[in-house]
C-alpha cells in the first residue's frame, strides 16, 4: 500500500495548519483578554486532535478549554465560562449553541470551523477531577508527550480508515471508535497496519493498558483500554460491540486483502447521485426479489438533534416488531432511518397474512374458579392438553391494520415509544410499500415544498435539500439491502 | 335425569345373558376336559365385565383365564396354554388371532362373540405374581366380592356416559379409562352422579386409596387411584392425561346441564351418514373460512394393529412438524387418521410461504480460526450483533418442496417415523389440499377398486368399506374443526 499517496489527500497542508492557528490564536486572545477585564482566573487551552496535530484535513473541530481553579464554585464556572464564550462568539460574529456534556458549552460556528468553547475545571490529575470533560486536557497532555511525530500519520491513516468503514467517533448515534483511542491504539501497536493486523486477530477480552495500571478486571467489555491518565476508566468504554466488531471484520478484509478504496467514501453500485431516482429501480427489485414484504412507516420527527432521535426510532422499531412477533407475524429485518425532520422506519416481513383464528389460551381445567370463570364469559371453549381454550376470530390478520389502529393517540401508549415522537407519529405517519414508493416520493416533493414545518427546519434551499434527502434513504435501503458492503471493499 | 330409561338400554337382558352364559359354559367345558385329558392342572376361570356383570349391552367381550400353579415354567404354561385355547377354537369352529400381553394369548371370534383365552397363574396375592396378566383375576375377585348390586347401575352408566364421550378404554391408542378403574370409582364416590360431581371438581393430585395402602406417594400422575390388590401399582397410571382433562371437561358439563344425550353417540351437524359426501362440502368451506393452508398427505399403512399404527403417526406427524417449523413454516394444528390401511396427516399452516433468502448463522467474529474458515467458504458474508452470517437462497420456500423432498427413499432418514411406515410413506403418498379433496377421492376410489392390496385387507365387501373409509375420515375432519365438541352436548 502506497501510504505515501492516501497521507498527501488526507494530512493538513501548512496552508491549512496556518489558518486554524491563526483563528485558534485570535479565540485564545480574545477569551484571554476578556477574563482579565472581568477578574477570572482562567487559563485558554487548545484541546483536542488540533493541539494534538491529529486532525483529518478539512474535518477540523477546534476544542478550546477555559479551565478555571478547581476552588471555584462549579455555578460560578458554568456563568463564567459561558459568558467569555459568547463574548468570543459575539466579537467573531458566529453562530452560537449551547451544548451539554457534564455541564453546558458552547458550539461556535466561525469562518467555516465548528469550535467548542468548554468551560472546565484546571486538573493536573483525575483525583482533581470534578465533571468528566475536565479529563481532556490531561488526555491531549498525555498524547503530546507520548506520541512520536512519525505516528501522527499512522494515526491519521487509522482515523480515515474508521471513519470510511464507519466506525470513527464516539457521539452516541455512531457508538465508535473516539480519537483518543485511536492514539492510544497506536501508541500501543506502533502502527496503523500493526494495529489491523492484530484487530484482524483480536479474541474477546483484549486489554490494553499503556500505564500498566492492572485495572483491566474493572471492566466487563470487550475491549479494555485503560486510560493512562485515569485507571478506572475503559475509554473504550462507549465504543459498541457492533462499532468494535465491525472494525475487527473490515481489519480482517483489508489485511488479507488491502486496497486504497478503504481510505475513500464507500462507493455504491448506482454511482451517479445527481439524479435522485438514479438507482431506485434497481433498489426496488432488490426488495421484490426477496419475496418478502416490506412496510415503510414515514412521519415527520421534531427539531432535535439526531442523537436523541435516534435512540427514540430504535425503541419505537423495537417495540413495534415485539407487538408484531406477539400477533403471530415474522419480521426478517428492521430498520430506521432519520434526515431533517423526517424519519422512516422500515418493517420487512417473512409472514404477513395469518389465519382467521387464533386462540385464546385459557386456565389450566384443573384450577376451578379459573375454569368456571374463563367458560362463563367465553364461547367456542375447548380443551387442549389440559388448558381450556377459546377459538376466537383474530382482530389483527394483516401488519398494516394493527399499525393503523395503534398509531392512534388513544392507543400509541401501547407502544413502548420514544416520548419526543408520539404526538408527529399520530399526526403525520403514513405507510407505503416497495410498489407505491412513487407515490410516496410525489406526496413528499409535495410536503416538502408546501409544509411550513419542512420550510422552517430546512437550513438549505429546498430544491437542494429535497434530493439530499433521497440520497440519504437511498443509501441507508443500499446498506439495508448489502449489510456489511462498506467493510470489504 | 331419567337413569332409568338410560339403563334400559345399555343392560343386557335376560335374554343376552342366558347366551352369553351358554358359550362361557360351553368354553370352560371344553377347555377343562381338554385339560384333563392332557394331564394339565388346570382352573378355567370366567374374568373382566362378564364375571363382573357390568358390561354394557351389545359390547360382551368375553375373557376366559386358564390358570396354572405358580411352579409351572413359564414356556410350559405358555404352551399349555395355547394349545388349550386352540383346541377350543377348533371344537367351536372359531376365528383365532395370538395376541401378546405379558406373553401370548388367543383372540377366538366365536358366534360373533370376540373371545380372549389368556394363559396365567394361578395366585391369591400379587407377592405370588408371575406377570401382568395374573392380577386379573384378583381384579374380578375383588370387584364381585365388594360392588354391591345396585352399583353395578352405576358402573353401566359410567362406563356408557365415558363411551360416549370417547375417554372409555385402556388400551393403548384411546389411552382411556379401564373398566376396572371405572369400577373402583363407583365403589369410591358410591354412584355415577356422584362421581362426576367429584370429577368436576377435582384439582391436580386426586388420591383414591379404598384399602388404605397409604402409597400415593409412590406415584406422579395426577389420579391416582391405589390398586386394591396391589399397593404398588396406581390402576389409573396408563391413563392419559388428554383423556382425564377430557373426563373432567365434560363431568362439569354434564353437571351444570345434564342430558340424555351424553349417554348416546355424538349427534354431528350433518347426520345423513348414508351419503359419504353429505357434509363434505360443509366441511371443505369451513376450512376454507379458517384462511389457513391445509395439506392432507395420505399413504397406505401395512396390516399392523392400529394400536401400533397411531403412536408412529404421531411420532411422523410431530417430526414433520418440527421439521417444516425449524424452516420457518408455522403450523396452527395438526393431526392423524388411519383406517383400514390408508392413512391421513392433515398439517394446518399460518405460515406457508417465505422469503427468498435466509440467514445462515456463522461463528462469532471473536473465534478467530472459525471466522477464517466461514468466511473462506461462503459468498455473501456480513456481520450482525457479532456474528458472522451467510445471505443464501432458501432451498424450499413452501411446505410441499420439502415435503416432497424428505418423502423420498434417500431423505426420509431426515424424519423420525415409525419404522412400519417408511416404506409406504415413500412408495404411496400422496398431497392434497383443501381444494382438491375431490381429486383425492376419486383417486382414492380408483386406489380401493384395483389396488390389490386394499382387496386384500379389507375385511367387507369393497361397496361396504369405501363410503365406511370416508365417513371416518369426515368424522376425523368434523372433529378436527370441532376440538371438544362430543365433550359438551
Amino acid at each position: 500500500m502506497n501510504y505515501e499517496d492516501i497521507l498527501k489527500r488526507i494530512k493538513p497542508n501548512q496552508n491549512e495548519k496556518n489558518r486554524i492557528k491563526a483563528i485558534v490564536d485570535k479565540i485564545i486572545k480574545i477569551i484571554g483578554e476578556k477574563a482579565i477585564e472581568e477578574g477570572y482566573e482562567v487559563e485558554v487551552q487548545l484541546t483536542g486532535s488540533i493541539a494534538k496535530n491529529t486532525w483529518l484535513s478539512g474535518s477540523a473541530d477546534i476544542d478550546i478549554f477555559i479551565t478555571f481553579p478547581v476552588e471555584l464554585e462549579v455555578d460560578e464556572l458554568k456563568e463564567r465560562g459561558l459568558k467569555l464564550a459568547y463574548y468570543c462568539n459575539e466579537v467573531l460574529n458566529g453562530m452560537a449553541t449551547e451544548k451539554y456534556a457534564s455541564h453546558p458549552y458552547l458550539n461556535v460556528h466561525i469562518d467555516g470551523y465548528s469550535v467548542d468553547i468548554v468551560p472546565a475545571y484546571k486538573i493536573e490529575n483525575t483525583s482533581q477531577m470534578k465533571s468528566a470533560v475536565d479529563r481532556t486536557t490531561l488526555h491531549t497532555k498525555y498524547i503530546v508527550k507520548h506520541l512520536e511525530n512519525h505516528q501522527k500519520d499512522e494515526v491519521l491513516l487509522l482515523k480515515k480508515f474508521m471513519k470510511e468503514i464507519k466506525v470513527y467517533g464516539s457521539e452516541f448515534k455512531t457508538g465508535g471508535f473516539a480519537g483518543y483511542l485511536c492514539e492510544l491504539l497506536i501508541l500501543n501497536y506502533g502502527s496503523f497496519e500493526n494495529t489491523l493486523k492484530e484487530a484482524s486477530n483480536w479474541m474477546e477480552k483484549v486489554i490494553i493498558d499503556l500505564e500498566n495500571h492492572d485495572t483491566a478486571n474493572l471492566f466487563k467489555d470487550n475491549l479494555i483500554v485503560v486510560d493512562p491518565t485515569d485507571k478506572n476508566r475503559n475509554v473504550a468504554a462507549s465504543l459498541t460491540e457492533e462499532k468494535l466488531t465491525e472494525f475487527i471484520f473490515a481489519s480482517k478484509n483489508y489485511i488479507k486483502n488491502p486496497k486504497e478504496a478503504y481510505f475513500s467514501p464507500f462507493e455504491r453500485k448506482y454511482s451517479d447521485q445527481t439524479s435522485h431516482f438514479k438507482g431506485l429501480e434497481d433498489i426496488l427489485n432488490q426488495f421484490k426479489d426477496r419475496q418478502t414484504k416490506v412496510i415503510f412507516i414515514s412521519f415527520k420527527v421534531p427539531e432535535i438533534s439526531i442523537d436523541n432521535i435516534y435512540p427514540q426510532l430504535k425503541k419505537t422499531s423495537i417495540s413495534l416488531k415485539e407487538k408484531l412477533e406477539e400477533l403471530g407475524f415474522t419480521i426478517v429485518k428492521y430498520s430506521y432511518f432519520s434526515e431533517k425532520g423526517m424519519a422512516i422506519l422500515t418493517l420487512e416481513f417473512d409472514t404477513w397474512t395469518l389465519g382467521k383464528y387464533e386462540k385464546n389460551v385459557g386456565p389450566k381445567i384443573w384450577y376451578k374458579k379459573a375454569s368456571e370463570q374463563f367458560v362463563s364469559v367465553h364461547e367456542n371453549v375447548f380443551l387442549e392438553d389440559g388448558f381450556l381454550i377459546e377459538k376466537r376470530e383474530r382482530r389483527f390478520k394483516t401488519p398494516e391494520t394493527f399499525i393503523h389502529h395503534v398509531f392512534k393517540e388513544n392507543n400509541i401508549k401501547i407502544l413502548k415509544i420514544g416520548k419526543n415522537l408520539k404526538d408527529s407519529i399520530v399526526n403525520s405517519y403514513r405507510l407505503f410499500g416497495v410498489d407505491d414508493i412513487d407515490r410516496f416520493f410525489s406526496d413528499f416533493d409535495q410536503a416538502f415544498t408546501h409544509d411550513i414545518n419542512f420550510r422552517k427546519i430546512s437550513d438549505r434551499k429546498l430544491e437542494e435539500f429535497i434530493p439530499l434527502f433521497y440520497f440519504s434513504f437511498f443509501e441507508s435501503l443500499d446498506d439495508y439491502l448489502h449489510p456489511s458492503q462498506h467493510l470489504k471493499r
